[in-house]
């Protein structure tokens, strides 16, 4: 997905929270940042990827407050929140009927943490949400199919506390073969190796770094191990508006699981803003043909 | 008040609207004029105000699409629009006791009518709700007051639709004598001295251009007969948040009039995001006594 006109203040505003974020007090700092971020943005090709720009502007952040990760405290916070969670949603899943649809559920209402697009996430309400809501998920009927058949499952993270709630869908696959893949460096909230197994993701997955550096998957510096996975297996899905901008173009199906989270995707993607989806990128199994 | 951080993220989506608007189709222009005035970003004065950086960005959409009113035909259809709510309100107006507050909280209504801030605003919702919203509008026992002791009274006008309902409290504060100040020229939907004739205001009050080109009070640009009404008379009533944003900081009482349609307006005025405020600069009372 291209980035379009209106994800330019979306930038430029992502740019003044993550700088405050980094250096809450320093208030030139921010404005020089702004400054910085604005006059990058005429150089910006019209066909770049939006998770491909928030690389750059998280760059230019670090290098400026000197701050390699400055979501850690944050991500640990996050992740307090997601697993204080974890007990009653065990509860949640054993009263259900349908398991495999309730595990989607609950891993796409873990996307709700999303510190790109909006700080002020409401974890506990969408959680309680899954309770009584029984929106169109989108194309699950098509990723319940997929599963059966599948034999390996390449499943590409997004955020970290997000994978807390990746458990229940991955136990889901099994017992096929599962790779769960990771950002291959700190990058807003996003989830890496130590996260991964930090969170116990090895008990259910193989964890593998992706290789990409930025908030999504940049297929051009994912490792070969990744590569190899992402092409031979007969199911991929990636979680989180990053992956699904960074990878609808790519040819392969995958199918991406989402929160939608902003007005460009939901335009893009069809999907109603603020829903859940399964969206499976059906156009390119076409391509699929071609490519294999 | 002076523009803050998070005013330039609004600038450069205020731009993508503003040049959408002016050249529907013209998709390359609109990402040009992004570009544009996210390089200018780095040149704005900390202490500039927000109308001032919308003048510019007007300017320069102006000087790029040559068009000198993108806006006249969009403010013909919202006048259309706010022409056929009089009836009703007239009516509406007609049952009310309180008749005074009930034309402050139909002239704050209008201030909805903003395409600087949201070109989805609802009028007749706006409207609606005057029937069964009492909520707090500020300092409106304060403005009751000035008008009973006002002889001459300025009325700063905002958005040329709006106008129709200032009407509405302009005949409230008759037989005083009233000025109806206009801008200088068409920018975004703010009103002029044609407007103002074409509305028939001139039937209430004396029409009068400001002298200003920004969508607010720029008082070093005013006419000398502005700036000396300004200064002589016994009330200055000024409508919006350009207005508020522009003159908030001036050495004389003002009494501001405008629906909250920001949070940094809501932050810097105290007053809840949405809400219809009466703001009494009542700070600068004290140094009116120093400037008289």
């Amino acid at each position: 997905m291209k980035m379009q006109l209106d994800c330019i203040p979306c930038f430029i505003r992502q740019t003044l929270e993550v700088a405050r974020f980094a250096a809450p007090d320093d208030i030139v700092a921010h404005r020089q940042l702004l400054d910085q971020i604005c006059s990058l943005i005429p150089d910006l090709p019209s066909d770049i990827s939006p998770p491909f720009v928030a690389e750059r502007i998280h760059e230019i952040i670090r290098q400026r407050i000197g701050v390699d990760d400055p979501y850690r405290e944050m991500k640990k916070q996050n992740l307090n929140l997601a697993q204080a969670q974890v007990c009653r949603m065990e509860q949640w899943m054993e009263r259900q009927e349908d398991r495999f649809e309730a595990a989607v559920r609950l891993a796409i209402a873990g996307n709700i943490i999303d510190l790109g697009v909006n700080l002020d996430f409401d974890l506990e309400g969408e959680l309680d949400g899954l309770c009584c809501h029984d929106d169109d998920l989108g194309d699950i009927a098509l990723l319940r199919e997929a599963v059966e058949t599948a034999d390996q499952v390449l499943y590409i993270g997004d955020n970290t506390a997000e994978a807390v709630f990746d458990i229940f869908l991955i136990r889901e696959l099994l017992p096929r073969k599962v790779y769960f893949a990771t950002r291959s460096r700190p990058i807003l909230n996003d989830i890496t190796v130590p996260d991964a197994l930090k969170i116990g993701i090895d008990k259910y997955a193989t964890v593998i770094s992706s290789g990409s550096p930025i908030p999504g998957t940049d297929l051009e510096r994912t490792t070969p191990h990744f590569r190899q996975l992402f092409d031979d297996s007969t199911l991929v899905i990636a979680k989180g508006q990053g992956n699904f901008e960074s990878l609808s173009d790519v040819k392969r199906p995958v199918f991406f699981l989402f929160k939608v989270k902003c007005p460009v995707v939901s335009e893009l993607s069809g999907r109603r803003l603020g829903s859940s989806q399964v969206y499976y990128s059906e156009m390119k199994t076409a391509e699929r043909v071609n490519y294999e």
